[in-house]
């Protein structure tokens, strides 16, 4: 049996007691460690498990599935993924490959920021679809997720933003020299969502959002110094929310009087959230 | 200390090491027990953590506050929920009281249906907003959730559609003369809330959707007998999915290939599943 088992969002006790069974049980245990991170390390994991964890980056698990399967129709193999196991990354293709080899597969789910971003107080239904920001360079600044998150926009509804991770990237400048040299990690945070969300709107010019629009940041959700920051945009292009992960909220106009209580707690200014809200948010019906 | 703690979706052992470790501190712990179940009973749950669980109704939550609340600046009171704390059901006017009282909160996460539904296959990206269905009755169909749904059909995401529970509902018939006595509770069936959409489109006559329409029934979603099933709304009203919980989602039009692979294992009829998706799915881009 293939298991996909939820690690939860912030650190080794959020595992749930039905997936640490099947941890502690399980033959070999890989960890999916590229398209998110728990906020501590391997060795922690692994003495709280008290056993060894494989770490799977993309490679392994885009070309080496069959590794990862071996022996799963008579053993039990767990593969560990941050969050939930089909929540912002699925893992579909590897439960295909399973079933194209007869392999039974389980997933145990687990807390995603899908819905985690629920602790801003703000309804999850009243968030369209979410959308993923990447880290933009000098010459590669994609706006793509502009158009849906005017769609949203338009709706009235929020949009929640995952912002990019980078996690054992290959160096293009060593790549070049024929060597693998992975750069450092990098996570974006709040600050810099914001600010390329406003050099979108700068480009695209269709008003979607400005630099008044309203949004939450959110850091290191389900963890102890869980933080949460509510202001403009702009406001946002200077917060600094400390270590990773990180996500957005940009704030649907038709947002409740309850969201507002509960979420104007975190503003960083209390007068301009104030301002913001009255210009172009809150509920008609 | 006032914790709200996730349960997850299926049973005792769906509750993280996290969660477990409040629950077993704490010094009252409330299950709040009227807008989800979990698919065990709360003797299971007491054995399970060793102690007594207080069941909180619609009105002990609702204008019983103060009594859950009572001590919580001293000690740690744990107050658990079906799914993630701010999941479908948010629980924020609770933690709003609590911050009047000057009581500290914490909220520890966990898999709610929101994300839990990442399971059928189908990314939680290309989905819209999440609805609610209410059982129909003789006189009182509401059909406003039509309005939501249709908004997501245009853009080609899926919805999620969550189905009605009625948990210690008084009985109108008892009400009337006096007495209050509960009507057994009823859980909306995947049949039930396929059979109601085309009652709704029948009325309404937009086109947002009809027999043909596919869409996915999921019951139990994390449970061992977890059980999907997909198919056009007209065979979905002829499924039979077993024991509560039921969801449904309605499929986008934007579907991919990729989550076509995985959910046509789950087709009530494989021909009639292909000749739905030829006529009106698959993304373009």
């Amino acid at each position: 049996m293939l298991y996909l088992v939820g690690l939860g969002l912030a650190d080794e006790k959020d595992i749930t007691v039905r997936g640490l069974e099947v941890v502690k049980k399980a033959e070999r245990v890989y960890l999916e460690a590229y398209t998110a991170i728990l906020l501590v390390e391997k060795e922690k994991l692994e003495a709280f498990y008290g056993r060894p964890v494989i770490v799977a980056d993309r490679e392994l698990v885009e070309s080496g599935s069959d590794e990862i399967l071996a022996g799963a129709d008579k053993a039990d193999i767990a593969f560990l993924v941050v969050g939930d196991p089909f929540g912002a990354t699925t893992h579909t293709d590897l439960v295909l490959r399973a079933r194209e080899m007869g392999i039974a597969t389980k997933s145990i789910p687990n807390a995603s920021i899908m819905s985690g971003i629920g602790c801003t107080g703000l309804q999850l239904y009243n968030f369209g679809q979410t959308v993923s920001m990447v880290f933009f360079t000098e010459n590669w600044k994609p706006s793509s997720y502009y158009d849906r998150v005017k769609e949203n926009v338009q709706l009235g509804l929020h949009t929640l933003v995952l912002l990019d991770i980078k996690v054992k990237e290959p160096s293009l400048e060593n790549l070049a020299r024929g060597r693998i040299v992975y750069e450092p990690p990098r996570y974006m945070t709040v600050a810099q969502c914001a600010a390329q969300m406003l050099e979108t709107e700068k480009e695209r010019k269709e008003g979607a959002w400005g630099p008044d629009s309203l949004a939450i940041g959110a850091a290191r959700v389900g963890a102890d110094d869980q933080k949460l920051v509510a202001g403009t945009l702009k406001e946002l292009t200077e917060v600094d929310m400390g270590r990773p992960l990180h996500s957005l909220v940009l704030l649907g106009r038709k947002a409740h009087d309850l969201e507002k209580d509960y979420i104007r707690e975190f503003a960083v200014d209390a007068a301009t959230f104030e301002a913001s809200w009255q210009k172009g948010y809150g509920a008609t019906s």
